[in-house]
């Protein structure tokens, strides 16, 4: 069953902070693992990846056979249903016209001093896209993180993603054709977090990697970062349904098993004000559940992680909802523009009853690499920025120069530093 | 002696890879511990944090004296000459006139298929500015932390400043007066980011953590990362100018000091295409340590770290800036317009001989926080940006949402994900 909170109850604060600070992931050891796999193959490269995929994924490659060449992607893109390739085209390209609207300006202004100065966007050169196996192998997530950095300018994009026994997804292959992934290999775990950031014979390195995986994918992000850039450190999904009494619980009961089924760690909350709708919903999550492929892992997530918060007033409790800072956010209100304006923490917004989150996981258009863990309140989701950077410029003119040494030399005589005051003030005669 | 590569020489690859990965910092064994005083704050709160800065710092402190008091730092103003604290002011004026430039635009929009959506940047509610102590504690730095976090919109930002046996900096609080600064408390180590982190009784948490500190402080940066958002990690500071034969070698070799003087690790590199200027940089450079305060700092940064690139072709030498990706950049040649157009990875860009780094350092109007160590090839320096996170908004009409529709519902099926194809077509009858 999941959870119910009422902040009419005297508990509730209590409660809430419980919500808040639950833990959804095993916390599992494996930092020492991680630190030994990426050491072993900083020293022994190709040799080590394969000695590791072969381990992990009971799976014997070569250096020849870590790329997955042409002529497979081919092969994996003509097995594909046509329709199912029309679906994913139509998402590349709306994803592809949002995040064209992301791209950054440079500046170049003068000052009354005289002074110029402004900056310039430039993409990184090379960026590697960590994919999943399994059951967590999304086409979608390809677009996702494949389509931003093409945007962006990046030269080569670099895939990785697990085959465990050689098993491929021949959609996952087709996505990553589409998006205009340039090379692919087969690997996956820290191994392929390793090579990705150190490189090997066969692997050049890239400068930042980006993409979800399991708790060593996120650990050996984690003790790579520096030497290459990374994304946030994702966590389970979450989604957070605020509803009046104007709304369906059909369609809020559908939206909170839609993030239910992806994971048992994942996590569906309802905040209404209204308890008849709350009964509503619930009953209507149990009907649906009878007749859902995935019912036996959305069940869990409900019945572990499932929320109902009954909240007296939906516009005071929106403070409660900045704090939850969820990665998903449904507003299915009378007057859901007014409430979406008021929210300052959400990873992302869906607006009204007719924006189920399944539209922007897939074809909206916006990002569905969203910050989670109440991540939103300091992140942002995944977008060409993400995918470049800015270097700062500035160029004084002699007499800017003049203009601004007295203030640069008191204070680098302020902290000691008399060879920056020197710096400057050697140009002056 | 700083070393020499020449791009003529058949060593010149080998020689460069070495430059590029050589370790700048001592690697300290310090994980273990940060990790075990992160716990203890966590677990005792403001006891902790008390233990730890008398065991530290040398420094006795109640939950009433954690926090440094409006008197204090009025105090502290009052003790400044007059003459540094115009010169804050100018430095703050300037540098708040700069990123105000950089805040982002919303954006929302409406496409053929009659889908809006869009993105709204908020600012973090609440950000830890780590300042240094001792030798390293500079009132510029925390003008180039706050003013942007202010720019940005940050509701609270609290800096915390280790004194260690009690000794603060009074343009330090001067500067964090200036700057708006809300809360500044008199603690420092991993104990401050693990308080800023999780909260104490007397200090409330943040949501991200900016500012640079010793290993310690990195490494618990590093292991909070994900609780709360963090800037980069910062290493030793690093300067690469490019000149060629009308650049002033004395100019040239006090902007290299001046980088050398922060730190032993510290490096300063020239690349120039003529030998004879390499020659009269040396000579320079062995000339002005004669005279400077900081000399042995200096010296010994220039002969562990230094390095001279002779290069045929500076146009053609590019490829090598953009694999150094300097923090700074100094060009002094006859079009540095030109160069620095064609420039990719570099933290900050110095256009010609009149724009020494130190007017960067303080009084430009640019971020002087900047990615050291290679990270300008994925990172950028500071600013506005990082102190805001971005919402993605979607919003579709029942037509919008029935336009969408087939292309979403079978991306769910291709994934196996049912209930998300569910979430959309229960709206559609």
């Amino acid at each position: 069953m999941p959870i119910r909170l009422d902040d009419s109850s005297a508990a509730f604060e209590r409660d809430f902070r419980d919500l808040l600070s639950a833990k959804r992931e095993v916390s599992e050891e494996v930092d020492r693992v991680v630190a030994d796999i990426i050491a072993d193959v900083r020293e022994r490269g190709d040799a080590a990846v394969i000695d590791y995929t072969q381990r992990f994924d009971a799976l014997a490659l070569t250096p020849q056979t870590l790329r997955v060449q042409a002529d497979e992607i081919d092969a994996a893109v003509a097995a594909c249903p046509p329709e199912q390739l029309a679906a994913l085209e139509t998402a590349r390209a709306r994803i592809e016209a949002y995040h064209l609207r992301q791209k950054p300006q440079d500046a170049w202004f003068m000052d009354a001093a005289g002074v110029e100065s402004g900056w310039r966007w430039s993409a990184i050169e090379a960026v590697g896209l960590y994919v999943p196996g399994g059951t967590a192998s999304y086409p979608s997530s390809v677009l996702m993180n494949a389509v931003p950095a093409k945007v962006a300018g990046v030269d080569r994009v670099v895939m990785v993603a697990p085959t465990p026994r050689g098993e491929t997804n021949p959609l996952v292959l087709a996505a990553a054709r589409l998006a205009g992934v340039d090379e692919i290999y087969r690997i996956g775990g820290a191994q392929a977090v390793a090579a990705l950031a150190y490189g090997t014979a066969s692997i050049a390195p890239v400068a930042k990697i980006v993409g979800p995986g399991n708790a060593y994918v996120a650990a050996a992000k984690r003790r790579v970062f520096g030497q290459v850039g990374i994304d946030m450190i994702a966590g389970p999904s979450e989604v957070l349904v605020i509803a009046d009494g104007t709304a369906n619980p059909d369609w809020i009961a559908a939206d909170l098993l839609a993030q239910a089924e992806h994971d048992v760690s994942a996590q569906s909350i309802l905040m209404t004000n209204d308890a008849a709708l709350a009964a509503e919903v619930e009953k209507a999550v149990q009907a649906q559940l009878q007749t859902l492929p995935r019912a036996e892992i959305a069940a869990k997530s409900w019945a572990d992680y499932g929320a109902i918060l009954l909240v007296s007033d939906l516009e005071a409790a929106i403070p409660l909802v900045d704090r939850l800072a969820p990665e998903h956010l449904e507003i299915m209100t009378a007057d859901p523009d007014r409430l979406a304006s008021m929210i300052r923490n959400a990873g992302a917004i869906f607006i009204g009853g007719h924006t189920p989150e399944a539209i922007g996981d897939y074809v909206g258009g916006p990002n569905h690499v969203l910050p989670t863990a109440r991540s939103a309140r300091f992140s942002s989701g995944l977008g060409v920025l993400d995918f470049m950077k800015r270097t700062s410029l500035l160029k004084c003119s002699p007499d800017a120069l003049r203009a601004l040494a007295p203030a640069a030399t008191r204070l680098a005589q302020a902290e000691g530093l008399q060879a920056h005051g020197r710096s400057v003030t050697i140009r002056l005669n």
